[in-house]
């Protein structure tokens, strides 16, 4: 019985986001469309994955609307795979995920990607409260339970 | 051939991130250290894990100083699974996880924990740039490839 299974009956934001994105493969496969990659082939030799694996993981994001097979302004009429709306939500997972590799596994000065924001600023995210607009850490954070649907319910009503 | 060694050769703090813990039963250790689980058997019997499993995503996390066995004032003597500064780093992480599950899975008004920041105002984390202030999108980073160690070298410096 694999790790969802033993949490479907779970009430939770975290397990239930994992259950779509938690998997290495997934998340490297949105770094690379984050990065403008679109393209199986493309997806597929810059991962080095094998098309199986590339496609399932496709065939679940498209599913859960994280990205879209469509055209657009830079698909010269082919067919694509896109980040949707939902799927740019992800972002912040990929960012997150940088920052701290850059930090705690290269360390600063030795990150592989210098990020700059737009402003010109290195880029040193750090989550806000959207009310006071302090910075949100480890311990600054109430959680009431409440009645919810399950993951495995949650799931199952956000596949298309 | 796993992923990892598939990217070893990379040089991204993704991918090396992921390497360490990029994984759904370590992101789930993890969403529990933070809520207050310190303790081998309350982790094994809160997530239903197989011993062996845990034991051995703990380990690692330990071996990459992301938690330490330890006491501490809550200890009561025991020496607990406690997590390090580097691993309170990796809040980021469960908060995004959290607030994409809460507003793309859950949806907005049907999350299963109602999250409040210290000051009062319901959890909404925003990623701002420490530079100018404005929160961080998809599509305003700049980034700039460096020489840089692989993923398998800075695995293997970063692990204790």
């Amino acid at each position: 019985m694999g790790w969802v299974e033993r949490h479907e009956n779970d009430t939770c934001a975290i397990a239930a986001a994992l259950a779509v994105v938690g998997d290495p493969w997934t998340l490297l496969i949105l770094r690379d469309a984050f990065l403008g990659v679109r393209r199986f082939e493309d997806f597929r030799r810059g991962l080095g994955v094998a098309r199986s694996v590339l496609s399932a993981r496709l065939k679940k994001l498209v599913d859960f609307g994280v990205m879209r097979i469509g055209s657009d302004e830079l698909s010269n009429g082919r067919r694509d795979y896109l980040i949707t709306p939902k799927g740019a939500d992800l972002f912040p997972i990929l960012l997150s995920l940088k920052a701290w590799g850059d930090v705690h596994l290269y360390g600063r000065g030795a990150e592989p990607h210098a990020a700059k924001h737009v402003c010109g600023h290195p880029i040193d995210p750090k989550f806000a409260c959207a009310g006071c607009g302090e910075v949100v850490r480890f311990g600054d954070l109430r959680l009431e339970p409440r009645d919810a649907r399950t993951v495995g319910e949650t799931l199952a009503r956000a596949r298309g």
